[in-house]
């Protein structure tokens, strides 16, 4: 936790549930990676944290963004980026969306199937596309499945068929997974996607980029490689496949860029035993999984969560949210400890909640409003 | 499909995604619910549609109403209910919002632990007390987990507890899971708790009530039993365990109310395959797993899904939602067909989606809005 974040807990002691944000965090993340991989453009991916505020930060920064749909493409242009920073990076788009984005100057698109050329040709005539191919990539904390991209040998034909349409065959894009700690991943999709430039120039068609996604962590329970190992992993996977002929390299951080720059706020309703043989208390909390905390999905990410009372002793929890749904349960089996001394009404602190938080949260799930966000 | 949704969509054409709620449905639920079980009271579970239409409609009918939140109770006495219709069933409750809701004159909680038999007795004197039971039932499709309720040995000593420290004992509530379709357990839920009834009468305590929960189910892909015998295997375990000497009895329908009066109509985005060798193809809709359809999360929840193309020949699909997300899937493993001619564009009917989707939407993750609700 920051200073800052500190003081504004401390100072103003908002209602909980909420997150707090650090935008000089978020800053110093943007600057970090543009000091450890100079060579690649930063497309900010809007959906980890659509605020107006981190999106007016890094635009003014000279960031570009990866936006998931028209409602963030007007986002982005509204906090001053213009339509040429803008990639339009779902590979699942309403042709009027599609179209939207082409009158407002957005000329970078991804696609990883035909029917979405055919959008694609038809609403954003000669715009650079870039096709994702699939990589069933180990190592990632949040799942990652065959949702999108395509097989290789599919991509290539893809891309021949832009040419032929009309379209500017631009790039490849890959995803490693989100929060993805095996740093040899990166190579392996490098190399695919060199065999795929090297096929395709055979046929007359010169790639010009590759989109390495995103897969940058942020610090939740496990310990993460930090962001210097990671770019030296992606730049020598690069150089290892490219040579010195180096493509033009686009990463979308999101997680990596907003998570740990934001702290949950939340606080204890009711600790319980179900038994009088149970060894493990049962922890309610003000937020669960559908007031922003979607990723404790299958207990996939773990947050680091503090206390004021943390250092004493400590037991064995499971830790819910506060809702009647039965399902609203953030970790049964992943082993937390909270402290004996916790009490009902204390505050907790969720780490690294930047991220895939705020807007996951339900409308209005239980009567409860969103979680809210303040940006400091 | 009820023809009235059916001329309304026709007609209107509402923008997708969107739910239409028929609430002649609902009002013939309510008293299909009041003819085969006269003997209960319908407190309507607020949380599967927390719409003021449907509230006040079911207000006006005379219905009580199972709230789990302070925003539930204040949309409830904002519909016309008196605040002794009101149950505040949530087991999870502040102090702040217990004690907001003895002052609007809620006299009704639901508790399963000391602490928040604590906060009861200071924040709700004289009120009167039910205490939740954990269940371990079979048959039910949404997952029931042990966050709810406490053991029988332990409901006992806090009724006794709660009449200690002046609150009344008023009677005992379970559930048995959501969307429960196998009937034989509520005969084992209501034996437990009337030996809980017999027990505690031994120390002077007279409970009055039991509390059925819900568990009455919508109709998805699965075959249900029908109403009348949900009510049949109630009144006969109710009879067996208690005989002539009823206690009053509360059922708190919330799936069961509204699930089947809802049309989810969404519109296919995308129809692609991933590889040559592909014999699935994957259907991306413009709703998702965070646009309502939370409750197919481990496809737990299996929708029916009817086309205009139906009837030709189908094919495997793989269906999910429009966003950047790779968990948002429906259905991978459930083996859901459709038809061969579906095409980009096509409107697709999700039925029995009136309950648990419009609030579990997220609030405008990826940039999407809440899911659209019409109430006709």
């Amino acid at each position: 936790m920051t200073a800052k974040i500190a003081r504004f807990l401390e100072e103003v002691r908002p209602a909980t549930p909420c997150v707090v944000v650090d935008l000089d965090i978020v800053r110093d993340n943007y600057l970090g990676l543009r000091h450890w991989l100079p060579l690649a453009q930063i497309y900010y991916a809007v959906k980890a944290n659509p605020a107006p505020e981190i999106v007016r930060l890094l635009a003014g920064l000279g960031s570009n963004f990866d936006v998931a749909s028209r409602p963030e493409i007007e986002l982005c242009l509204a906090a001053g980026a213009s339509p040429d920073k803008v990639s339009f990076g779902n590979t699942i788009k309403k042709k009027s969306d599609i179209a939207f984005a082409y009158d407002k100057g957005v000329r970078l698109f991804a696609f990883d199937s035909e029917a979405e050329l055919d959008k694609l040709a038809e609403a954003a005539p000669g715009s650079r596309v870039f096709c994702r191919i699939l990589m069933t990539c180990d190592g990632a904390e949040w799942p990652l499945s065959r949702k999108f991209g395509c097989e290789i040998d599919m991509a290539r034909d893809l891309l021949v068929a832009a040419r032929d349409r009309g379209l500017e065959p631009y790039g490849v894009s890959f995803h490693v997974g989100s929060q993805q700690t095996d740093l040899g991943q990166w190579d392996i999709a490098v190399g695919k996607t060199a065999m795929l430039f090297t096929e395709l120039n055979e046929v007359g068609i010169e790639l010009k980029m590759v989109n390495l996604g995103g897969g940058l962590p942020a610090r939740y329970r496990t310990d993460i490689p930090g962001i210097d190992r990671y770019a030296d992993a992606i730049m020598h996977a690069m150089t290892n496949h490219f040579g010195n002929n180096l493509p033009a390299m686009i990463i979308e951080p999101g997680r990596g860029m907003v998570g740990d720059a934001g702290i949950l706020e939340t606080e204890v309703v009711l600790i319980s035993k179900k038994g009088y043989d149970d060894d493990v208390r049962w922890v309610y909390l003000d937020v669960g999984k559908f007031g922003g905390l979607a990723e404790t999905m299958d207990e996939a990410i773990k947050y680091r969560i503090v206390t004021d009372r943390d250092g004493g002793a400590a037991g064995p929890v499971v830790l819910a949210g506060p809702t009647c749904d039965s399902a609203d349960i953030l970790y049964e089996k992943a082993g937390y400890a909270m402290p004996l001394e916790l009490a009902v009404g204390d505050r907790v602190r969720i780490l690294s909640t930047g991220a895939y938080t705020t807007s996951y949260s339900a409308v209005n799930f239980n009567g409860f409003e969103p979680l809210k966000a303040y940006f400091i």
